[in-house]
């Protein structure tokens, strides 16, 4: 069954006439077609009975055309108004489903050209059925994986005392193209006490003999889905004993983490044992985000890995394991992997060594 | 005067009591805070009297204080609730104007925190500062216009019969970087009919001797500013005689367009005085989108040169002209520079030969 027809029924059961999808990850899953998110509206009419339809752009006909769509499209010309379409295209209608990434202009856009009905987000919707992967999906994280790991395998050729954290950056970027990404999602480069702050990119800062380096990469593939994952270098020089000694504790952590994680433990429990291991070596107040994120279509998308979410884990779901410590002013480490729930336990995608990488 | 005094003494004559803005173009512009667009709540809360204040989530505070921003900083944690925090930074208010590209979710959630309010579309008020660049911003495009220009200039190294699109497209986004931006933003390469698609990115469509191939490529500086030049080249063999007619139209065209474009004229004029000339030649119908679009910390944002825009240009506007013309199943051709008015007239920021470069 095609992923909207899924959807369609997922609407009708909770009231929703129809659904109204931008660019984005969800379009993508609904229908395939990858939009980039420019001003000119492009948007997927999926009503709860009945065929949907995508409205595009003119120019844009030929490549909603070519992505092979499995929906009609509307097309709308350079001075017509496309939300007019699509409030014909919805007809009469009492509750209108939007993405949750819509922008806001659409949402009002939207809402005045169908006055007569409520607006409610329907993002959860599409989410449950983007948090279970098939077979398919996972197989794409599976080569997403194999092609950050392969980068994180040439990452010791870049990084050395006297080069600046941006060089480093930009040869990653490179790399992430040259084995088998199509976009550079983000490259963080975090040398000594950069590595202190979880989502610092890249700056002019010169790495020093002894730095620890946190590197964190990720990109999509061609597939649409993407890799995310971090190892820790020591670029030179001798490890500070104290950040020896946390690291230790953090890779126990992640592993305890990963032994952990499988179909039928609840998504907090994941980062509470993680949690409790760091906190019981004295770094609770050190360890300063969730455990961790699901991926797909988007880098960070359902499940959340985080205290309060309940949710039971199940196969196919895929999510990060990434604990981290933090030393304000001095340095940081991370350790990332991304993995998926089989049927009875945990598959583990990026596998290049956890230790440290003394370079 | 810091930019968001400036939206902040428009936001006061209009009648908003705080303006919310999440991550993106106008936030970059307001704070110079680049923030990725994940989904923990960064805002920017910006009352029409008063200090305003950054809400981050707290992993990224050491980012977001970085990045030197000239405005009070509040973080939450990972389990707290960013909107609640936002409310209390607000306090009573009437009016609240949102940013145009804030998402759904976020929408209906700050409509939940604040329930007393109106919502309102804050977008125009920044764009009206944001449409008018400054020497600094001006430098800014110029030099993202060099960079894309080298690209163009290698470009004749990859384009050969036998190659896919995709590979050329790889080499083109290596060298978008190479040649000094920080991210890849678009790589169109649209040989024989798939020049005739706009929008087309890349395919696995062979390129053939012969074939014309239009590249429409951009990337963003470190700056934040972006790039955007469109050239055609001929894959080795001879030019068929009906696209050498129409290019010869399509670049008279252009160069009309860019002689005409200055202070005091309309934005449709630009695209009025284009497309009577491909008209007249029997094209009307193949020239299907509109002349341009602005250009800035987004690649496309205002003004639109369009039919319809009865905007004055000013000295300051940043826009690009890019006629173009299309043989639906054959070829197409687009000739795009991006241009500011100066005070009198116009510079044009890229430089490459306009016509088909036959390799």
């Amino acid at each position: 069954m095609s992923t909207w027809r899924k959807a369609q029924e997922l609407a009708a059961a909770q009231g929703i006439d129809a659904l109204l999808v931008t660019p984005g990850a969800d379009l993508r899953y609904l229908t395939g077609y990858v939009a980039l998110p420019l001003e000119r509206l492009t948007c997927l009419v999926l009503p709860s009975a009945g065929d949907p339809t995508l409205v595009v752009p003119a120019l844009e006909n030929k490549a909603a055309v070519a992505s092979g769509v499995d929906v009609a499209i509307a097309t709308w010309n350079e001075t017509d108004d496309p939300y007019a379409l699509v409030a014909d295209l919805v007809g009469p209608a009492t509750t209108i489903g939007l993405d949750d990434h819509m922008w806001a202009s659409r949402v009002f856009a939207l809402g005045a050209a169908i006055p007569g009905a409520d607006q409610v987000l329907a993002g959860s919707l599409v989410q449950e059925l983007r948090i279970r992967k098939d077979a398919d999906e996972v197989e794409a994280l599976r080569q997403a994986g194999l092609a950050i790991d392969r980068v994180h395998r040439r990452v010791h050729e870049w990084i050395r005392p006297g080069r600046t954290e941006r060089e480093v950056g930009a040869d990653i970027a490179r790399a992430i193209i040259d084995e088998g990404h199509v976009t550079v999602d983000f490259v963080i480069v975090g040398s000594g006490p950069n590595g202190a702050s979880p989502h610092h990119e890249v700056s002019d800062r010169v790495i020093q003999a002894g730095d620890p380096v946190v590197v964190d990469i990720g990109g999509t593939m061609p597939s649409g889905y993407c890799s995310d994952s971090t190892r820790n270098y020591l670029a030179g020089g001798t490890v500070p004993a104290e950040y020896a000694e946390a690291y230790a504790v953090l890779h126990e952590a992640q592993r305890v983490q990963r032994e952990h994680a499988r179909p039928g433990v609840t998504a907090e429990s994941v980062d509470r044992i993680g949690r409790q291991i760091i906190a019981d070596a004295g770094y609770g107040d050190l360890f300063i985000h969730r455990t961790g994120h699901g991926i797909g279509q988007e880098t960070h998308e359902e499940p959340y890995i985080v205290e309060g979410n309940e949710l039971l884990l199940e196969e196919g779901m895929a999510f990060s394991i990434e604990p981290g410590i933090y030393f304000d002013g001095r340095f940081g480490a991370r350790i990332e992997d991304i993995a998926v729930c089989t049927a009875d336990g945990l598959e583990v995608l990026n596998n290049t060594p956890r230790e440290l990488v003394e370079l």
